[in-house]
């Protein structure tokens, strides 16, 4: 256990990553009830949803931030995604069934989260020309969701008595390298917001995205300053 | 990077342990404002406070429930408390440059900070009798706090421009045993309150309390049940 206390982020300037523009990304729903109601169908067809989303850090001013996607005027979100039925863990279990290795039934799981979320990282942030997509480092589960009903509320655990939640979402950190491009969907802003905006400030980013810097306090930010 | 995602923390039934009882620990102040003068006094000769704390878990009705001690009717605490100029990194640091061993400036304050933490939790909850005393299992840091100034409020990063924080404070996860015996001071109360007791209830448990459901959302509990 010694170490375990002290794990060291490597965060980088703002500065040294380029950003440009490809096709808009829509969301597919317009509205809350719209969003629940492909949620309640999807479930019927799959079986409880699993997602993942990223926690990508830039440095400022000495200061942690994060990269956040805005739609509109207001709505901000982590970058990330659903994962595909291919991507869950009980397609990854079957899989491990027929497969040659034994493999533990978390680690496998594991597996496929890393790379359901790079799928969704490259479809959010990536260029088109894939030379120029960020080889995603997905470092650390920092936080895990639950939504017991099809409702917007989730929780960070799973409230007793819930034996069949409606969905599980993983926050990771990513590593960032100290250059990278991104290509950002022309119907979005990506923000860089600091550690102390987002703590404490529930109304302007929800109960999930900002209580982020106290899932990250345990982190040492080595902050790294380039030319 | 494979497994990071999935601790697993073994939490048993509340019932398997046993409570006992031992003489008073009075709080040194009898007030907020003696507490923060206090510290200054403290600051002025020996620097930044460092204190550590730690999450015990057990289980009720198949949730995860967190141990904590009430002073009167409704202030609650984690186990912990300061660590002694001792048991701090710049002590550490000076060892070891006179130490037999090379050791890295982290993994040593971890150490002490470990060693302090195991004295203050059996100083709140360890029998007076040595061989009834838990075993202490230190895990997995979950948070670091900061106390930028001579005041109240504690934030999960070290604010911009801070360049001398007044307090450092780390909460730990500690895995007990499946049997253990508790001796709880005479002037406190020990309750198992329930992850989704403290959620989001930043009024009854304060700011850092009611996020610890946030902090713990990543670890894997394994409950067991025994008889």
């Amino acid at each position: 256990m010694v170490g375990a206390g002290s794990a060291v982020v490597n965060t980088y300037p703002l500065a040294s990553y380029t950003f440009g523009t490809k096709e808009p990304k829509m969301e597919k729903d317009t509205s809350v009830a719209d969003r629940l109601a492909r949620m309640k169908v999807n479930y019927m067809k799959e079986g409880m949803r699993t997602s993942v989303e990223a926690i990508l850090l830039v440095q400022e001013h000495n200061h942690p931030h994060i990269l956040l996607l805005q739609i509109g005027n207001t709505f901000c979100k982590l970058p990330g995604g659903r994962l595909k039925p291919g991507e869950n863990v009980e397609s990854a279990l079957s899989i491990s069934l027929f497969g040659r290795f034994c493999v533990s039934y978390f680690s496998h799981a594991y597996v496929t989260e890393i790379e359901g979320l790079k799928r969704k990282l490259t479809s959010k942030l990536g260029a088109n020309s894939p030379g120029l997509v960020p080889d995603w480092q997905i470092g650390e589960c920092v936080a895990i969701l639950w939504r017991p009903n099809f409702e917007t509320t989730m929780y960070p655990y799973c409230p007793p008595h819930i034996t069949k939640p409606k969905e599980c979402k993983k926050l990771f950190l990513v590593h960032l390298s100290e250059r990278e491009y991104f290509a950002v969907p022309k119907n979005l802003k990506l923000l860089a917001v600091p550690l102390f905006e987002l703590y404490d400030n529930v109304q302007r980013y929800g109960p999930v995205i900002s209580t982020i810097p106290q899932q990250l306090s345990r982190f040492q930010f080595n902050m790294i300053t380039t030319n």
